[in-house]
């Protein structure tokens, strides 16, 4: 399909895209798709006022009635699955199955929120009290901040709003400037859900705000707006989390992350290659959990990095939009640069590189098409230890378990990671208390491509935060501790008396 | 007991207690009882080295022998009870029986540590993919550092100690440089109990700092602390939360409290005018739980307030060591003077006074007795959202439970609440979605004295941290999803295709 | 709309409703309306191997995918809802708003279990050895027989199938003789759903038996059914649980109610007469959790009364597919003759009757129409002790809150309760550890109308089966405590030691 | 210790050990320790009327505070663990390691059970309907009658007991008429600690009944006593259950086991042998863990019963009483005849048999000494489906997992099982649904020998019961589902109307 008629599919009109200010790009060659209109910072008190009114309505709608909005979306996102996907293809550059399966992961998380919409569960706790009954009970927070980045432009949106709606909470979305047209389409989606959902649902529900830094800044810097949850860049949560913090608020980082794999001795190999080369080079190596180290056992290194090099090379690049192509072009150009620059520093660091050239034939002009790079590198450097968004992989050999545990361990990020090995004993000690340090850490499956049911994301400068499943909900939600007395005694805690 | 006979019954000897350069005052009568020796600021890079170093060993111990650790603890409370609840009169002013309930506190916390011992319960989740399975584990998290105010001297150092060892983390403890004597004699406890158990316990597993702020700040900014768990001031929370935030450690904090009894036209006034008592002048107004205002439905204010009022006067004021004083010193003359200076701008802002005078007949001298004041306030002023930590007690009126509700809600603090009423709909109302916005909401008792089955802390400026019961534990370690694949399939979440 | 109107919008065609050999009537005029084939008593073996080998095909179908069944028979049931509860009318005769509020409880309960499915969630366990992990996981158990009866012809099943189904255990249904069609119809539903969602459902894994007795004890007595979910009289229940038990299956029991509400001086009357009317008549005083028994404080005991007869008088008694009906027909005349016959044994123990008779001006002759009984009684006789099935509601008076918990608790049922009060102190004892003995305890609403998030079921005669909500599908798997060793050594628990 | 050091070290008076009617013998040696007195069986009913009478009083103690004798219950098994481990070496002749190791596991559940005391958590549901609100909460349940088997003659009891006391209900126990000294001695362990806790302990709160069946059968038959938990042979299960089931009673039932242990070609065979030797013949093969089948694969079963036979051969057999000895007596010389009984039905069925014979040189005489057996068997025949309560191990040979797992699965019982391997996915494979059909599944490490953290009990003929940790606490208490209205507003669930 045409960008045209991509963008005619997800229902917009000439006159939305055009006539704004913000130029939006498509990844795939670089053209102009919309020019769109921008938030003025000046409207963000009256949003996010508009917010804090939308939660004293929203928080009294019963939680299951609130599902039952989620519930829709989820419908209406079935509905919409095949245009909100190309849309994400067009405006990120995702390859078609990976467009796709990001709407499936917003419509699975929508499935996962209508359950909890009849769970959020507290706790009755025994009290040590006569006639005392102690309770644990969670209530709405008040309005959530959402700020994606253009990675996952749809899904990491739905993560948070089906939780936030059915905890209670409006949301307020800036996503990135770059993927503003998946979220306005997004939003639609929404918009007809509510429609059908009818007047329990207060108006400013759900807003989208469409810009540069700015915007964010404000809804880092309100305090009506309470929860921030962030994905992005390490540098940008090193600013928004303190911020947050200090004027009491609750951030929700998920930032970056260095990905291993470790190959042990007993690894089905076969399994471990083709892993390998979809964490690495899947959405061309910019997600958040794409692998980006593999920590080889010596007695194998070579032979993988011979069987990934030629898989490498068989590796369809160009237009997303084909359905043979497994790997689209990298979001802009700076990408493209910053991914050469850091293979150049890991070359002087002794790095010995295959791939990573730029591609220009049989790709569509004007987008920022790259091999994607294997770099065998002579020990963990700085440039390893660093997070680069672009499909490089380093190389690193080891020769006790122990050892590529502390590899794997020695870096700043904290997200995911995983062992290919059919030994029990070291699968089980990779994911022991002395095992990986990440959030996330895998067996014989790769880092990336996480379930919407367990929680999401990882410690050290990954953040910290969680999304998604498990008790993530609970980042969404304050917690209310109540002591009720039914005696006619008044006892206290402890066995303290004061009588007078 | 005098204050040498307490000394010396909590294990001190001379050598101990001179020599040093930070002087301790009991406020009991303001004399000096000890000069003991400071940590040197430069001591404390290797006292966190030594807390890595002890956590790598420590998270390897099950933590059902950890709990053994817990368990021995507890044992060693209960027989010091007496002797440690006296030094928490001598050092912290509380009266006898409040002493005693704090260790009786830290011995709850012990108990309810060597259940959760052979729990920290994480889940198995069902998978999407077949041949997988999913699991969430909780692990040791890192050293802890703990930092406490001096009115909860020894219970919250145990509170974060018990739940810390058990989840695997070794603790670095800085208390208040008021109540360094109460912080050695936990420590001697911890010894004997370390002692009994043996050599699982690495050397190092929990370290006292004595001193100034510059030892917080040590371990406030070192990345190899991770959980920094601080009880005090919002003031010093608005500065240790960003700070740990920025490293990408993980704030626990327990600041200010704000705390209001609502007193409904149906309310049980006997049991009422008890609660008020206890929870307004209770630990001399120095609890972060203590009652603060009293939001009274205007029907039985007046009646209310006569009712203090007489009960005010009839409170034994003076040396806490004697079994029928109910009020004892605030912790030293500067309280006294921000007491004082509280009430007159109270008045300032048009409040009629009760009480609040000082008291130096029939009391030890040297310490700073009061009065404790019942401010009748003409509505919620700026020195009424502030909290004082002394016994004064503003009391508002009310027509309406919103408005009540609103009253209760309209301060920066969020951390304790309660309602005195009978009637079910108003008792629900508080507790729901709509009502108190804190931490804690209680019915029918004040808002001070948590049993430690359920989770503490409190919201907005309190500082969002919880300890203790529930699922408090959880804040104490690192949270890991993991997918293993048994199957010798690589099928990808979301349906995602990528076949090369 | 006619009989057949309504059995053509189900989708019957004329040959299934005829040329068998089970007539089926509406109790609406107590015409046959469909002569259907029964399941040979001689097919109950090869259709329980067929539902065992369903199993060894579903349990291995990931539970999320599972669920995706179970989300399409919720679509499906959206679509079919105005068929399928005007089907519920005419074969069970509930007014149009309980025939509609039945599928929406199917709707319901379908939309939690597609949030199970990713959940079902076991526990990781910290274990007290070193190298070892400890896990409880819940695996699917194997055929769950389901025994449903007429007066929720299909909502049971539902709670049980999609709780099943999620839970990976093929399903077995035979419904009440007197309601097949509601059955059958529900069954195409799910056919419909299965269709959609293609071939990992296996042959057989909901099968539906019509007939006698016979059935349901092919299913009871068969080792291969290790499930028995059945809903029904106590007298069942007596006979199928020790009949499961014996041959090692696990009975889920839903049996009889004999439901009370006290109603306290404080309580909101007017509330309270709407709760009691819908609780008592509803149904045509055919639910399980339908009100039986009204215990009255004697201060408001006669204007209770007074206001009860006086809305009974005004209750439109007629044809359940008219809207402005709220009784329709008891289910058959033995129903109707097994009411009056419990009447008059209540009148002989002392009891006071207002209503009761027959009617038959105003409603379609055939059917078993009767007037809804309210019947003051002297004290708690044996009549009243037995569930008659039918609109009696009992009215007896009390004096002290301890008193009327000895009455609500004084029968052998204990399915569900409720108490009307205003005071708080009366709530929570009814609802704490010396209140009422029941499954359900309610207050200020009705006895029955049960959300589906809770868990369903009472104690004592009741049964003891929970269905439903919270963990109630946890009824449906097995348990499995799993340690691994991934160390090398081999120590024992507790310490032993055995060495050789 | 003699006989006699050990009773009185026990704290028996002669008095108590003599003049009653129901001998008791050593397995030692066989000779008669003690003749005691019996309950007669006219007492029951009374018995059972103290505990309902107990159980009103008890179910009003906080929970935290029957926690607290509890854990007084623990610290005097502490003080008394070395004599009462050598009461259960001389009564049912453990070894001493063994007899003490079951002291410990009563000492660890009282720790899990204070903590418990402070949890017994209910939940908080999201109701949907405004103004409401839905909680789940356990209360206590009645009296729980222990019948106990005379192979763990102590820690069964301790088990329910601790679990039975924190949750509200009183205990009567009838222990096996071959144990009834270490069951007098435990009442008075118990009674030191409920003299300590004073008088919140009603009397009756836990019952000891010496004697026969028939002291059973009145438990089981008594609707007051709501719980038994019954643990022992599944002949005797099947009788208990289906009575228990009939009075609508609720069994926990733990009953026999046929335990086998999976060693793959990639098993650590050391590791291995010594888990089967422990797993097949610690407690001479009496614990309901026991190891009883062998299913090697073909590969290595042939070495894996050469290291078998070496090392049954060197295992001390002789007088449990001393430290060097491994193997004790059995309970008595019945148990010897059957066990002699089944190698010769095993050697007809094609059993190869290696040791198995009477031992009577350097035993003490009178003792039911024997060695241990290990039969090779053609297949899995009859008897090996069966369980024999003694050392006997059955080895089979398998070539595919899946084969192994089918003979795993291929009998009655299901309690326990293990694989050894180092493979992860045989090991995953044999924790998944179509792996172990048992409730307790592990990886390298035998199958006897459970912590108490996690549930105990199995599947199957087993009798589905659950014990100890995990959720098990939910077997003592009945749950109890609320919704509390709060608005004045009456909803129905579903969105019925029902307006007159």
């Amino acid at each position: 399909m045409s960008h045209n008629d991509i963008l005619t599919a997800a229902g917009f009109t000439g006159q939305e895209l055009s006539g704004g200010t913000l130029p939006v790009f498509s990844p795939i060659d670089g053209t102009e798709i919309a020019r769109i209109m921008e938030t003025p910072a000046a409207d963000m008190p009256a949003i996010i006022a508009k917010s804090q009114e939308a939660f004293k309505a929203w928080r009294k709608v019963p939680a299951p009635r609130r599902g039952e909005l989620v519930r829709l979306l989820g419908e209406e996102l079935r509905t919409s699955k095949a245009e909100l996907g190309a849309l994400v293809t067009l405006e990120a550059g995702k390859i078609t199955s990976e467009g796709l399966g990001e709407v499936q992961e917003m419509i699975d998380i929508c499935d996962f929120a209508v359950g909890l919409s009849r769970q959020l569960y507290g706790l009755t706790i025994a009290s040590e009290r006569p006639g005392h009954k102690m309770t644990e009970t969670w209530h709405p927070m008040g309005p959530c901040g959402i700020i994606s980045a253009f990675n996952f432009p749809v899904a990491v949106w739905c993560w948070n709003t089906a939780l936030a709606l059915v905890c209670g909470d409006p949301v307020i979305w800036k996503p990135s400037e770059k993927t503003p047209l998946t979220a306005i389409a997004s939003m639609k989606i929404l918009a007809r859900a509510i429609e059908r959902f009818g007047s329990d649902a207060p108006e400013g529900l759900a807003q989208l705000v469409i810009g540069g830094a700015g915007l964010g800044e404000a809804l880092v810097a309100s305090k009506d707006v309470p929860i921030i949850s962030a994905t992005g860049s390490t540098r940008m949560g090193s600013i928004v989390g303190p911020k947050v913090q200090a004027r009491w608020g609750r951030p929700i980082l998920e930032l970056g992350g260095n990905n291993a794999m470790i190959v042990a001795p007993s690894a089905d190999l076969d399994m471990a290659v083709r892993a390998i080369v979809f964490s690495a080079v899947g959405t061309a190596g910019q997600r958040c959990t794409t692998l980006r180290r593999l920590i080889a056992h010596n007695s194998i290194r070579e032979e993988l990095v011979s069987r990934l090099t030629k898989a490498y090379a068989s590796l369809p690049i160009g237009d997303p939009r084909q359905a043979t192509t497994l790997i689209g072009p990298l979001i802009d150009q700076g990408s493209r640069e910053r991914m050469l620059a850091q293979i150049g520093k890991a070359k002087a660091e002794g790095g010995k590189v295959h791939g990573g050239h730029i591609v220009t034939s049989n790709v569509p002009q004007g987008g920022a098409y790259v091999e994607p790079a294997l770099v065998e590198m002579p020990e963990q450097t700085d440039t390893v230890r660093e997070e680069t968004f672009a499909p490089i992989l380093y190389v690193l050999g080891y020769d006790t378990l122990e050892e590529a545990i502390g590899v794997q361990n020695g870096v700043p990020q904290g997200l995911s990671s995983c062992i290919f090995t059919l030994n029990v004993r070291e699968a089980e000690t990779f994911l022991s208390a002395t095992g990986s340090d990440c959030g996330i850490a895998n067996v014989n499956i790769g880092p990336s491509g996480a379930e919407i049911g367990g929680a999401f994301g990882g410690e050290k400068e990954t953040g910290g935060g969680r999304e998604s499943g498990s008790d993530a909900w609970k980042g969404y939600m304050r917690r209310q501790t109540s002591t009720v007395n039914y005696s006619s005694e008044l006892p206290l805690a402890q066995g303290v008396k004061f009588d007078f």
